[in-house]
Parts: C-alpha cells; structure tokens; sequence
C-alpha cells in the first residue's frame, strides 16, 4: 500500500462525513495538519473544539493556499459549484493541489469541471448516518465500508494513489468504477429505493382511511426512509435524473409484471418470483443486516 | 362489557395465533376447557404437553360436537375451505355453536358460506410474529393490538358479543368494519407494501451489477419483507385479488406522478411531495415504531 505523505488536508465544508474523516486520520498515524474553511463559523469553532481539525478560516484563499489536498464536502449541487470555483481559480494560480469529493452522485459533480484538471479525484464514501452535524463526526464511521472512486481517463494515477492512501486509513475497502457504473449502481441501490418508498407514503397519505394506523413492522419498515431529508433528496433526484429514470423503469417494469400475476391469480409464477426474492435477499442478509452480527453505524 | 360465558372452545388449527389465544384465555379468569383438532398429531401433542390447549382430537366431529364456540385458525385458502364443510355439517346437524376464524382475508373466507349461518363472525387479529408454530404461542400477543371482525347483515349481534367479549379477555382492541373495507385496509397497509417490496428485490435480482452487494439501511429495510413465505404471500394475492390490484394501481399513479417530476426536475413539486411523506410518516411514528416505547412482539 503506498504511503500517505501529504501535509496539510483541507476540508471545504466541515460535517459529519468530512469530519468523520478527519478523526479517522487523526486517530491513524498520519502526523499531517487539517485544517476548514466553511459558510458558518459555528461549525468550525466547535470542530476546533472538539479537536476534530488544527485550524480554520472564514476566507476559503487562504485555507486553499495551505493545501497539498482538498476534500470537499457538501451536498451535490454545492459541491458541484465549488469544484467548478476551485478548479478555475487554481489553474489560474499555478497551483496544483490534489482535489476530491464525498458526493453522492458522480456525473453532475464531473461535469462541472470546466477545465483540465488531472488531480481532481471525485469519490464517494457510502457510509453515514441518522445524524448530521461535526459533533456526531465519528473515527470507526468508515471501518469496512465501501469507498467508491470514479477516475477518468486524464485523472493523474498518482493522485488516485494518494486519495486511496488515505482512504485505506480509514479501514474502509476503496473500489474504483466509473462515473456511469457508480451513478447507475447508486440509483438502484438507494435513490431509486427512496422514490418508492415515498410513493408507498404518497398512497397511504392520500388514502381517507389511513391504513397507516393500522401498519405494523412491514409499514414501519417500508416507509421509514420517506422521513429522510426533503431538500437532500430533491437535491439528489435532480443531480442523478437519467439513472434514476433508469432504475424506475426497471422497478416499473416489474411492478407490471407482478400485477399481471395478480390479476390472473396465477399461483405458480407468484410462487416461483416470491422464492426467487426471498432466496435473493437471504443470499445478502449479511450485508444488509449488519447488526445480526455485532453493533455497526447505522446508514441511510 | 359483556361476560364471556362459552364452557368449551374449539380451536380447529393449532399454530402461533391460535396457540395464543389460547394462552390468553388461560391466563385471562375464563375458567372453560380448550379442545383442538388439527392435520398433524405432533403440533397437537405439543399443544397439550405445553398446557396451551386441555384436550385434542384426530376426528374433527368429535371436537365440534363439545364446541360452544370454534375459533378456526389457518391461511385464508384452508380457512374458507373448513368454514364451507363445517357450516354445512352444523346446518345438517342441527347444532349453532358460534363459529370465528383468524384470517387475513374476509371476503374470500366469507363468500366460501353457501349456507345462512348467522352465527359465524369473520375475525382477523392484526397480530404476529416472525415465528410460527405452537411452541412460539404468546399470551402477551394481542395487548394492545387490534381485532377487527366484519359481521353482516345476517350476523346475530349476540355471537358478535360472545366473539367480542372472548378477545377482550386478551387485552386487544376490537373494532367493527364492513368486509370491503377491511380487505382494503389490508390491501393497502400490508399486501400492496410486499407487492413493492417483491417488486424491488426482483428489480435488484435482475440487474447484472447486483446493487444489493452496496445497500446499506435504506435496502435492509426494503427488502426485508421480499424474505417473507412465498406461499402465505401467494394464498394472500389470490384471495385478496380485487382490493390488492386496486391498491397497486393507487401506489402505480404515485409513482407516475413522482417519475414525472424527477424527469422534469421539478424541485419545488419534489421538495413538497416529499415534506409530506415525511409529515405523515412522523405523524405514525408512535404506531409504526413502537419498539421506541419499549418491547413489543414483532409483527411482519
């Protein structure tokens, strides 16, 4: 494993992930600096508090002037926007720092790179939690979780090296996929699941009986994901739109396919596609219910 | 509230609900005697060796000649097939003792009576667990939970009040409603949710790059259900076809209607479906997530 020798990290947008990371590092023996910029000063003050970074400024110059790597992290649309500032602003300034990104959508965070930028590494940690804020930044948040690097083909390979370097000091596996697998992967994964789960609420919401009353652990567990963060998921509809499309037609398609089974009260083939599910959620009980087997961070 | 004043109870399949019944009478100040018939000897011996039930019988005329009342506990399908033999056998017969049944399905079970048998109550105790089998019986299962029965226009009130008076004894809920609305209810706060949840793992099983491998909570609690028994959830979408296909079809407009604005990237109609989702869902959470007010049974 190559060695993680850069000196100073810093994290434009300082939150739960970011700040995980940043405690995961500190907790490695990786001696560097960090140091954040952010729109509040609240958070900064309190991940200097809390010792989660060694220093922070309001002016984002002089936090990237400092930098050999910058870990942006915020939302899509916002992250978007600041590669796009920093990339043009570095290439103007001569300075090359290494760039990469937590976002949950790859393709819209790419295509706002407006110049040649070979050492912008965009990846994406699939780990989180119900919570949010810099306080709740936790250092096991990664161990054994998936990191995702989409690289292109003018991405510089010693830049991949030194992101992964310091991903692998996390305790998390790094993969490498493209921007198309990662989006299409994540859209049938989670957004895709999202949607549906809040179409399942939409229905019950719209129903003057409120069958909701009557739910028990299948509706707990069917809806529970449509309390997520309205303005997260909005943000995340539209920055990921064509996959998305994608995996809801797929998920249509099935529905179609189901229904007609239904409808002409065809025992066999309900049997045979009810087994076919169930055998195929018993093959990934292990990963999807971690807590079967110890205590793990709870993700969304 | 009405005494509850049976001397013998017959319970014609032996299993987890019915055992549990059973276990709360026993626990409960009714002093009467609990006789069983089933298909399977062992479950049987089981029953009277854990003292769930006082007697059983191999011969199905002899438990229903000591019967005063006869609670029938199977799948929907077995269900109306007993209801349809036993309710001629007593027209023949001559004796009325008081018949109920546990069934998921009311309209299925009740259209299976081709005889006017005014003392037969439809029941459905919305209760369960992820265990089966006698051996798992619960005297605890229907606190708090709700028993809904749907007498007709032919019911005698009078075996709609021992029926009523028996479930109060276990410390449920007991509410009326019309066959139609209960089979809609369930449709749409049970049966069209494992539509959805099959639908999804299908959708997942089918796609090449097996998204499963990178789900975290969101797919955990999607796909649990998918897990569910295949012929349970046949038996189900057969007998409650008519208000099943109606509640897909209701979930389908939803997520028309969520596909559209995604394709539009319409952020404000997004932002505002999903508030919505998200208010109505909190609204339930005191329901949907009662493990946050301490232990309760599992229900699936």
């Amino acid at each position: 494993m190559a060695d993680f020798n850069v000196r100073t990290i810093a994290l434009v947008g300082l939150g739960l992930i970011s700040g995980s990371l940043a405690r995961a590092l500190k907790s490695s023996d990786w001696d560097g600096r960090l140091i954040a910029w952010g729109p509040r000063e609240p958070s900064l003050k309190r991940g200097l508090g809390l010792g989660v970074i060694d220093d922070y400024s309001l002016n984002l110059n002089d936090i990237i002037e400092q930098a050999d790597l910058i870990v942006i992290g915020a939302p899509p649309i916002a992250t978007a926007e600041m590669i796009a500032t920093l990339t043009s602003r570095l290439i103007d300034s001569g300075r090359r720092p290494i760039i990469t990104d937590l976002a949950s959508i790859k393709g819209y965070v790419v295509d706002a790179v407006k110049v040649d930028y070979p050492m912008f590494v965009p990846g994406h940690p699939i780990a989180g939690s119900e919570h949010s804020g810099v306080e709740h930044a936790d250092e096991a948040l990664f161990t054994g979780r998936e990191i995702i690097l989409t690289p292109s083909a003018i991405t510089d390979p010693s830049a991949v090296e030194t992101v992964t370097a310091m991903w692998a000091l996390t305790g998390a596996y790094i993969r490498q996929m493209s921007v198309e697998a990662h989006d299409a992967m994540l859209a049938a994964s989670s957004h895709m699941p999202h949607i549906v789960s809040y179409a399942l609420t939409g229905a019950l919401e719209r129903d003057e009986a409120d069958p909701m009353i009557h739910g028990g652990g299948a509706l707990r567990d069917m809806t529970r994901i449509a309390g997520s963060d309205p303005l997260m998921w909005t943000d995340i509809a539209i920055t990921n739109r064509d996959a998305l499309l994608e995996a809801i037609d797929q998920f249509e398609a099935e529905i179609k396919i189901l229904r007609a089974m239904v409808d002409a009260q065809d025992a066999d083939a309900m049997r045979a596609y009810f087994a076919t599910c169930r055998a195929h959620r018993r093959a990934h009980d292990n990963i999807l219910n971690p807590l079967l087997q110890g205590p793990r961070e709870e993700t969304s």
